[in-house]
């Protein structure tokens, strides 16, 4: 007789829709536990991230008392984890252990148990993470059987322990093909793999997305319409499988032996994080490498989705700091609450969900980190500081109305406007990028999952979406373009970029409460490239910001130049709205004037990624570039201003 | 024109030869600053490890003086890190701070300089170390080209950055190549070399052990008597090669680029963590696997020497548990210090040098975490706990006199007596191993390096010693052999074990201050296996240890048995004498008696590894085993006692 362990993890990230979440519970969880409350004999193990506890104490009253029932009658055990489903390699050593005792503390006043095991979120595993799980009391967690096979571990069919400075945990690898199985397949296969565990004296092991179970595509009629949950969980009892719960498992049997694993999570996701070149080295190696040799064989690590896409990097550090001014008022416990929302992983990373694609997720995670920092009441005024971590300085600005944040690295740019009276981070878009599965899609061969079975197209709408950006999409970037240029071809990033402002180094100069940012660079017209000094001072005035631009000639010629300001912000078409005279553009909360441009440019940014419905064209906010045509004899300067101002009252 | 960026790594280990401290000095360390001083243009970057500095201040002033000399001419920048060099990521968080500061402190108090930069002990990474290092008011740390591979990052010819929670660290690439041709090769071929990096708009970046120029067999003549080190620095001079402190570069030059580095050391390491097939699977494949593609074939994890030498996880857990009571009584200065230095790196992994595999190196890791306890004055007594981190208890008890570590699921045997008044756990010796060098010889390629170049040839006397022990050579072990088991074929490991009580599980039982260890076992006799009940009581009594042993019949029959208790101490040769009536080995500080054996075979303990001048046979200690031929009818018991008593005046 073989036993079963079984874990179900349901979550769903901070900021997501309240209609996901209502769907969420109809279709899955609430049919799960309906059916799992029918088969009493049915031991198994459950975990809820936060965003899902919260929700489910107002409004899920049924699958509440379900579990409080199960919990009761001890055929459910309940998983901790980081409450807000953080990745907890990424968030501070405190941190972490405030998210697990935060579950801790949630499950025993609500359930009166406290988790044994933790979830790991999206089983992102790092060897130090032992320590800080077991200070959290938290006995034993569940990685995927790809960390074993890299540690040349064998047996996945058991437990194992490592530790961390002496501190013990217990790992329970989840058993991949179990994984595919349920509830994708029909109980001959799943009986087969089963018998196969048994033959080995092993132990079933499992633990898998309860989304699977009803909200996935097709999944709700299969499992519960056609039967497959009722099925299944009869079969456990005729077969006389024994199901126990991984406590049950802990109690009985000691670990097989002790492990050291290095940084993995599930093997997607480590061909995910590469860029897609690597990804297709990695894939194309995978076939070619003998089976007894694929523990050498690594994707790439986590933490690279941060360099993979900047605007993650930027989530990620600015969380940081907010940390640490919590870290500097440690019993703010309302700003606590607020940073561990914003750690939730989801928007810090994107794979075959969309994550960090999504506005709405990124827009939570801003908006809890400055109702955080709302509540911290820090400082204002500016700080210099490396905040992004890339070895050069930014300039942080806090302010009544707005923060700011530039970057005089990187085309003295403005990364981060935050409008605190609405706390949005009015510069979170994402810039489109070079994906897998957007490149060489004829080549890419099937995952293997069930969800990648259903057939996706590339809408055709969305072909020049397929164009990545040359540069992060910040804000105040300085264009010299061809005097051909268009709209359109701007938008296609079809066109030529005469200057080297756009991404390079400005030399920053903080005068009482401005900041000027200056570049000496060059712009290319017809065969030469002359010299152009840029000056643009940021003036922040309280309710307004005022970009005041300068450029000069430097050259010993008569020049004509085309010169556009671009800003984006993450303001979709219903929060936009335009005035002819004079030409301001309403943005939700700010107007956006520019000083008689010659042409003014905007269009909506766009991005095209995968989700587990196929492909998704995302509006991730709005581009605004107003044009100067500008004639500069030798030595001669020229001056614009843009203005950002709150619209308090309209 | 090049910049090349050199430091020199100088480490001896904590309780080394002092012979072989004084030849490092006089072949090596001090020709070496000598000839550098007479180079005023070349800068450069040292680093010495604590137990050279220790030994230096008081035995080699000229050093000293030299060093202080540079310091103050700014042609040196001294390198920090780790005080006795520890891995930092085996040892916890606390120590890795304390390690590092405490080095800071001898560095800015002896030389007025506190060092920006740390030596990183073997270039032993986990992305997490970045934290403790930048808390420690470090600045950046040099690794291998091949950590930065494993990240995909191509420009190993510049400086990175990194972080850790938002804590900065800077990184530079050893160049492999410049390892492999300084100070082996020509002038000429190193021009190419420099030229190559410069065609790339690169630096040069060389961090390297000190060791290879005068130490490493051979070196001193070619690097000083054929003046290859005086070629080399005029050379430097004349090809207009400009030489730098690492801490000159870091102020010129920003970061390349940020990276996440996962857990790496260099190449050669990453094998030699591995188990022969493993490794052998490793080496066959490097070969196959096309160049862009090598990023994703990673070797073994640094941690997993902690479980391919169970002596070494004994030792590791041994000071996690010291460190631990350190943390209770944190002012303790001198257990401190006692502590750091059983935290040195060489006695917990074996590559291509001595190592663990050194009974001197081992012997004084104990020996500080003996003293540390004693500074600690700890509570005696009986303490149960899983120290080993296998997910069973141990049981650990401090006297007077002796500590005992008794392990009850493996033979209910004794993994450590320390011997207080000589500081010493005389139950420190080392298993014979299969080792990648040992077993198919003949395939193995040479490694590349010089010191490889070297021929090795086994010994013939040590072929027995190819044969590996199938268990630890732990102490109190039960063995029922064959009757006709002979001293020789048991000590080449050639012989039948009857019995299942060596490595298997005991049921611990603690009554009073005695230790009960129970197991109802099987024997084979001829064709069947009978039941047998095997009791031994552990008595502490002061200056004496005394094992009672119980054997009961509890099959139908009458039998006859061959029993012997295996007992392995870590005393040499000279340590040892014999005494015929009664039979009593005297050890050096110990006697060890048993009661009326039939028989009484000792042997010494010998391992073959390799380190840099070929296969060394080292005595690891002596194996006693007492016989007793026991002829039992059914129900019937036997009796025996051992007796380990210390010897306060002979």
């Amino acid at each position: 007789m073989v036993t079963f362990l079984f874990a179900v993890h349901n979550h769903q990230p901070v900021g997501n829709f309240e209609f996901v979440l209502e769907k969420a519970f109809r279709d899955s969880y609430l049919p799960f536990l309906r059916e799992a409350k029918e088969h009493p004999a049915f031991r198994w193990t459950l975990h809820f991230s936060g965003p899902l506890w919260e929700h489910m104490v107002e409004k899920e009253r049924e699958c509440w008392d379900i579990i409080s029932e199960l919990v009761q009658e001890r055929q459910v055990e309940l998983l901790g984890g980081g409450f807000y489903e953080p990745i907890l390699s990424l968030i501070p050593t405190e941190d972490k252990l405030g998210q697990v005792e935060m579950m801790n503390r949630f499950l025993e006043e609500n359930f009166g148990t406290r988790p044994r095991g933790a979830w790991l979120a999206e089983r992102v595993w790092e060897p130090h993470l032992a320590k800080p799980l077991a200070r959290a009391g938290i006995e034993y967690t569940l990685l995927d059987e790809e960390h074993f096979h890299y540690a040349g571990v064998k047996n996945i069919h058991t437990s194992h322990i490592t530790e961390e400075e002496g501190f013990p945990l217990r790992l329970f690898p989840i058993d991949k093909k179990l994984r595919y199985l349920i509830p994708f397949r029909g109980l001959e296969e799943i009986r087969a793999h089963f018998q196969e565990i048994a033959g080995q004296n092993g132990t079933a092991i499992l633990g898998d997305d309860g989304e699977k179970f009803g909200l996935w595509p097709g999944t709700h009629k299969w499992v519960y319409e056609e039967g497959w949950l009722k099925a299944f969980l009869s079969f456990l009892e005729k077969e006389n499988i024994r199901t126990a719960t991984f406590s049950e498992y802990l109690d009985e049997h000691p670990p097989a032996g002790r492990v050291y694993l290095p940084p993995a999570s599930y093997e997607e996701m480590m061909g995910w994080v590469l860029e897609p070149e690597e990804h297709e080295i990695l894939e194309s190696l995978k076939g070619r490498i003998p089976p007894q040799a694929k523990r050498f064989l690594r994707g790439g690590f986590f933490r690279d989705f941060l360099l993979k896409y900047p605007e993650s990097n930027q989530l990620h550090k600015r969380m940081i700091l907010v940390s640490r001014e919590l870290g500097k008022k440690p019993d703010n416990e309302q700003a606590r609450r607020q940073l561990y929302q914003a750690q939730g992983n989801d928007p810090y990373w994107h794979g075959i969900f969309g994550g960090l694609y999504l506005p709405h997720l990124r827009g939570a995670a801003y908006r809890h980190l400055l109702l955080a920092e709302e509540k911290l009441n820090l400082e204002p005024g500016w700080r210099e500081l490396d905040y992004d971590l890339d070895g050069r300085d930014e300039f942080l600005r806090r302010g009544q109305e707005f923060n700011l944040v530039i970057k005089p690295s990187f085309g003295g740019s403005i990364v981060e406007i935050d409008d605190r009276t609405i706390s949005r981070n009015i510069c979170d878009v994402l810039s489109r990028r070079r994906e897998s599965y957007l490149v060489a899609r004829e080549d890419k061969k099937d995952e293997g999952r069930s969800i990648h079975e259903l057939a996706k197209e590339i809408p055709p709408q969305a072909e020049e979406l397929l164009h990545p950006d040359w540069y992060p999409r910040f804000s105040a970037l300085d264009h010299f373009l061809h005097p051909g240029t268009t709209q359109d071809s701007f938008r296609r990033v079809d066109y030529s970029e005469l200057g080297d402002f756009v991404n390079q180094e400005y030399n920053p100069l903080l005068t009482g409460d401005n900041l000027v940012l200056e570049r000496e660079g060059r712009v290319r017209i017809g065969n030469e490239a002359i010299s152009v000094r840029l000056k643009k001072t940021i003036r922040p005035m309280g309710g307004e910001i005022r970009v005041a631009y300068e450029i000069e000639n430097l050259s010993g010629k008569d020049v004509g130049l085309l010169f556009g300001s671009e800003w984006n912000f993450s303001f979709f078409p219903e929060e936009t709205e335009f005035a002819e005279s004079p030409k301001v553009i309403f943005l939700k909360s700010v107007g956006f004037q520019a000083s008689q441009p010659d042409d003014f440019w905007h269009f909506p940014l766009q991005t095209l990624s995968q989700s587990e419905e196929g492909y998704d064209i995302i509006v991730q906010g709005i581009c605004l570039l107003p044009l100067w045509r500008i004639a500069l004899t030798k030595g001669d300067r020229f001056s614009a201003e843009v203005r950002i101002k709150r619209i308090n009252d309209r």
